[in-house]
């Protein structure tokens, strides 16, 4: 079965979506991302979407589950790379991608979770002012 | 036309190569590549091959020329994660990467390529010791 990559650099993990994404495929990702969050103590998951033409609620959903797992495996989700033209679809059709950052780029969504680390270890899980309004 | 996202991280530019190449494909993302570099100014390009289930001449020519055309603007390219099978029809095809690193993983590639920046900075590009043996 097709398998998407997964790179791991540093504390965070990168996946860059650019096939059409189906059903087992979401599936497998979802597993394989979950996994590996388990093995590496990752904390941040960055998934690149900037290939992707059209954010469907499919997509949405897929996103969303991915975020809400990661987040209970205690790391952070940012989506980064949406088209201008996704951006306005999803605002339009009212879809919500709760719980989840996004950042124009891989570079701002990488400073968004190494950030988001440093606070947290700077707490030492204390007093997490989580800044997510 | 499909293209094949390339994300920026530092002066480092990734590519992460999940679907089958064909000619016009290479062709885009040499050309993407090459406007990348010139623009950011990266000092290395990184392809991750992990997805890839068959390396025959014509991926094998990609990478070279990549590669070639990168170091001719000042970049260094690294092909990380390739599989072992690959690794070993490769040898015994004969299919030889002229002019291309290796790493096991994104994150020893990334290594590869910061060693050789700040090597190249230290120097001032007066003694270019270059470890490539």
């Amino acid at each position: 079965m097709e398998r998407i990559p997964i790179l791991k650099l540093g504390g965070v993990l990168i996946v860059t979506i650019q096939v059409d994404m189906h059903d087992r495929l979401a599936l497998a990702l979802e597993e394989d991302l979950t996994a590996m969050i388990a093995r590496t103590g990752a904390r941040g998951v960055l998934l690149e979407i900037s290939a992707l033409e059209i954010v469907d609620s499919f997509i949405g959903r897929m996103l969303v589950s991915i975020a809400a797992v990661s987040r209970v495996l205690d790391a952070e989700t940012v989506v980064a790379g949406m088209r201008p033209a996704v951006a306005i679809t999803l605002v339009e059709l009212g879809l919500e991608l709760t719980g989840i950052r996004t950042a124009l780029n891989v570079e701002r969504g990488m400073a968004l979770i190494q950030a988001r680390i440093s606070e947290e270890d700077d707490g030492h899980g204390s007093d997490r002012d989580r800044h997510e309004d």
